[in-house]
Order: structure tokens, then sequence, then C-alpha cells
């Protein structure tokens, strides 16, 4: 008898030695990241931001859709797209990681989506804010979890399901928290979560939940499986782990100069040039930017442009650097006004969650 | 003493059992190709359509670029984006494909980007034809190759360049070759060339120059990195080799039912269904398309959709199958009136190009 597991193997950690499978490929080649070039952009413009879809993108149509608000609340509601344009409007800026970003160059790797850097995007998003739509159903005085449903179906280590995600009701009710149906100021592309999705700024991807069609209000802990499965730093199998929720600091390079086509590293001339980048953090602020040139055995601070996007932005930094022939390895690391940083040795756990290693960026540095 | 041969190797082909590489793998997370479910629409909507970029997107800043015509020219033309929108302005729909679409299903496999089959797009390129220009240019009498020069600069193989690719003159004044500057209506965004691109309807992407700056014509062949060495179809290193130029016919099978997260194997309900995808070439319209359920054994005809978009954009295909449980491998083989079809042998070369090796989707049927 054909079943779902017939499709769905257990998660697994590779090899010691074990390349690239021919699965990971396949979602490489259809969940792109940020080419690091775009990373010029203070605003990533359409079809260069990074996308993780867990199943298919789903064929929905804005003028039937509709957002239903159930469980425990006191006014169920229904509401169309005109319904919420309808509503107070809010425009964020923020940046979006997949909480797999750095998966792929972990020791063991972890078996699933293999990006390397690249899984992040800084978009305006544009739409109402969840919180007041929530007092108007009216929450339960006990109620603990906010459950958001998208209309995407598929099979994840044998369980069939729509992917949903909860929020503890506290960080639902964040006012920052927003059902948003424009990015950079067009309506929501396919991809992306049209018509309408969740945007929970500071939150790794996993949280903005795309082709929202329902939000459910619980008075117990959810157990579905995104929550209490998937997005979870565990050691091995067997431990519990502890929940992914926002985004840990990061700064990236933008690779200076020009690159080789199949190696990717990069070619510079000699002589004093600009080297700068994006810095961001889910926590707090970013407060300090440091740069090697030495594959970190020594950093310097780089300059932090003025903010452009708010508290969920990236932010811009920059230093100067005098590039000597030779081979160097650049890299840099965030700190944020919670005390938090980048490791010097990788952040390991059984789901590849989480990895804010310092960046590796070769440039070759031409002879005069 | 650092040169640019310090960041590219020679090309090469993988050993019989190697798997990816993290420079592949790095490309994958870049160049991205269509999420098959994406067959369902007729033009491929923005961000959507595969991308191959060979180096970096350059910063174009489309006020101040120019498009320059000369080499082999009575009169040498300069002409910014506001004189080339007052040139007589027409829209075509094409499909655009990867020359190294199917590369890594190859055995062995050439190490480049590694496609497998989703390299592909269908788009409303909207712009002004080349033809009159080179005409007002004043082609010479014994003119041979016109040289198409992007903004974008790299290495390849030790090769530093400008993305430059030439078509014959007789394929240059095609009078469906475009300047384009739009794509679905909109201005061209950055990966896609922006301000400026070449459109050859009915060839392979690499002939499709991005941010286009310079057309040279040549009395003598062009002999560019990107004609003479990259894109031909050579069985050894050593064999001079046949340019790539027109797309070979293909059809791909849009994935019924959903998908598992991993292995983007499918699961569908038993009973009776609507199997489509799209099927193009470059070559000739396609005449039909044919359908497997049993990975090749039998095939039986589909229904061609009458043709939405002219000679050069994919048509939609669909069959009636009626699902029962169990597995199956689904896959759909193009026939175009020149006569080509997509062979059941690989068609092997050193650069994996043109291989349009019939798909293989993995389908399991439910229990009733």
């Amino acid at each position: 008898m054909t079943t779902v597991d017939d499709v769905s193997g257990p998660s697994r950690v590779a090899g010691p030695d074990e390349a690239i499978s021919a699965e990971e490929l396949q979602l490489a080649a259809r969940n792109h990241g940020i080419p690091l070039e775009a990373l010029r952009y203070d605003v990533t413009p359409a079809g260069l931001h990074y996308l993780l879809i867990h199943y298919d993108i789903p064929d929905v149509d804005p003028a039937a859709h509709a957002l239903t608000v159930g469980g425990a609340v006191d006014r169920p509601l229904r509401l169309d797209l005109a319904a919420l344009r309808e509503r107070p409007r809010v425009t964020h800026r923020v940046t979006l990681e997949c909480a797999g970003n750095g998966r792929a160059l972990l020791h063991p790797r972890p078996v699933s989506q293999p990006w390397l850097v690249e899984a992040v995007g800084n978009a305006e998003w544009t739409g109402t804010p969840l919180a007041p739509l929530l007092r108007e159903a009216g929450l339960a005085a006990d109620a603990l979890d906010v459950v958001f449903t998208g209309a995407d179906h598929g099979v994840e280590r044998g369980v069939e399901q729509d992917y949903q995600r909860a929020l503890p009701v506290a960080d639902a009710l964040r006012e920052e928290v927003l059902l948003a149906y424009e990015m950079n100021g067009a309506p929501l592309l396919p991809q992306h979560g049209a018509p309408l999705r969740l945007i929970v700024p500071g939150w790794y991807g996993m949280a903005h939940v795309k082709w929202l069609r329902d939000i459910r209000v619980l008075t117990e802990p959810f157990d579905g499986y995104q929550n209490a499965v998937a997005y979870r730093l565990r050691q091995d199998a067997d431990d519990p782990g502890v929940p992914v929720t926002r985004i840990e600091p990061r700064a990236l390079v933008r690779p200076p100069g020009f690159p080789d086509f199949m190696s990717r590293k990069r070619v510079l001339r000699p002589g004093p040039c600009t080297v700068d980048g994006r810095a961001w953090s889910g926590h707090a602020p970013v407060t300090a930017v440091e740069v090697t040139f030495d594959g970190g055995t020594t950093w310097v601070p780089a300059t932090l442009d003025e903010p452009t996007g708010g508290a969920w932005a990236w932010r811009r930094w920059q230093v100067s650097w005098r590039a000597t022939p030779g081979r160097h390895v650049l890299g840099a690391r965030a700190v944020d006004a919670s005390g938090r940083t980048q490791p010097v040795e990788q952040p390991w756990n059984r789901g590849g969650f989480a990895n804010n290693l310092v960046q590796r960026v070769e440039v070759v540095v031409l002879a005069e």
C-alpha cells in the first residue's frame, strides 16, 4: 500500500566526507539566495530576495482569498483582501533570513536546503498590523499560542500538512507584526506569499507564514510539525531542543572586485578601496561591525552608516582597505546591543539552524 | 606573483561517482531555475524566470547608460535609453532556456552550473528591433559577425573578459531580434540585464546578452571566449566542436499533486486528473507532445492548447490520466515541425549543453 511515507525519509546528518546529494541540489535549484553583489541595494529588488518554499507555490486567487480568524476568540472574523486593505496601512523595512542559512557549511552537514550564507533579503513590507485585528476578535483570557496557516500543502518527514507555524500570544501582539499584501510597493509576488503573508520583524523566515489563510487562537501549546519537530535547536535526534525564534547577528561582506565564473573567488586590483556590506540582528540593533582581511587573525572596526530602515532592517557598514598583491580572506562580524556577536567556531545543531559563523570571502589581489 | 590564473581552474568532467562539489553548489545557490509548479503561468512572473549570471550583476546607472554601435559600419551610433525608447516599440513573448539545462543529470557530469531541468522561463520582452538600427549604421558589405558586449566583467578559465557574444550577420538581422528594455511590462530587473539586453528568439540564453553596452560589426569571425571556447558542442577537450545556437525541443511536466519537502517526490490522490505542462523548440513550432506514465515504456499523445504567444513562446499541453495507487514515473517529449524530438539516451557533450533528455517526475499515488 502506498502512503506518504513512500516519498519521505527521516531527517539525517551527512557523513563526514559526504558531498552534496541530488536531493539537496534539487532544493538549491529552486530555493535561491541573494546574489551577494546585490548587498549593494539597501532594499532588495524583486527576484533577488532569498526564497525558501517548503512545498509548492500554491495557486491562490486573490479575488476569492479570505483570511479567517477563529479558535479561542469572542468574535470569529473573516476578511477578504479588500477588507484588509481598508484597515490601517503601515510599511516596515525588514530583513528576513532563513533559519537554515549557513547550513551547508556545517561539519557534519545536516541534510536539508543547502544554504551557504546567502539566505537573506531586506524588503519593504506593507500591510495592516495584526494586533488590532486580534483585539477586535477578542482573545480568550487564557490564550496561549496563535497558529498561522498557509495555503501551501505538502509532506515533511512523513507528515502531510498545510504549512503552519504558531507564535506565543505576546509575540503575535507585538505592534510591528504585519499582515502584508505588498512588497517593495507592489502586490506580493506568488513566491513571496501572494496575496497575504505574515511578517514578524526580527524572527527567522519560518515565522513569516506565506499564503496566509487562517489564524487560530489556542489555549494550549501548539504541537504542529513546524514548531514541535522542525524548527528546534537540538544536539541529537532525541533532544527535545528549544524553539528557533529571533535572528542571530550577522554581517556579510559584499565581495569586492570581480569573480571567476566557476570558483566565485574574487579578483581585485591593488590599491586603496572601500569594502562594505550589511549587518543585522533580530535581537537588538547592530552596534558594531569588525572586519578581517586575514581569515580572522586580526580585526579592524568598520564604520556603520546611518540606519535607513528602522529597527528591523539591515545596516550598511564600510571600511577602507589598501589591497596588496596576494591572497586574502575577508570576513565581518556584527555585535548587537544585546551583546550577541558571531562565533569563531561553528554553532552546530542537528537542524543546522541559526548558524552565524563568520563568512569567508577569498580575494586575489593582482600584482602591481 | 598573483594573476587571474589563481582564481580559475580548467574545465573538467566529474569522476564517475563524484557528487556535487562546493563550487557547483555555490553556483546553484545564486543562479536559480523556475520552480516547476510555476509552469502553471503562461507568462513567468518576475523572480521565477531562470537566471544564469556568469559574473556579478553589474551596477549600471540607466540615466548614464548608452549603447554604442561601431566597427565595420558607415555611421557609428550612440543611443541612450531615451533615444532607444523613441524608436519603434515591439513586444515578443519568448521562451528562454539555458544551454546548460539538464547538465547535472548527465553521466559523467560536466562541472559547471549544475542545472537539472528547470533553467527556463517564458516572458514578454519589449524593446526596439535591432535590424533597422544596424541598417541605419550601414553594415559593411563584407560584415560577418556582430559582437554584443555586456557591462558584466569577470574571469573564466583564466580569461579576464567582459561578457561578449557574437551572432552571424544573418542572425543579427532577423526581424524578431530585439534590444529589450522591458520584461513583462515593467522596466528590466537588474538580474535580467537592466537597462538593456539583447533578445534572440529561438536561441539558447547565452545569446541574449544582458547589460548590453556595445555592438561591434566585424569582417572576420569573432574569436572571443564565449563563442570560440565556451559554448561549443565537443566530445573531448581537443575537439573544436560546433557552436551552440538554437534551443532543442523540450517538454516539461508540471509535477502533479503535492511534494515531499526533501525528496520533491509527488503525492497524488487516486482517480481521474489532468496532467499538463509546457513544450517549446527554438528550431520550429512544436507539433506534438507525448506523455509517459511508466518511465518511457509507453507513450500517449497529449492535446496542445492553442498557441498564446507567437512562434517563440512555449505552448501548454495536457492529457487526462486515471491515477492508480502505486509508483509512477512521468515524463513528456516534444516534437517540432523540423522533425526534431527528445532523445531517450542522453545527448552527452563535454560542456553539458543542449541536453534535452526526457524529464523524470516520480509520483506516488496513494491507496484509495
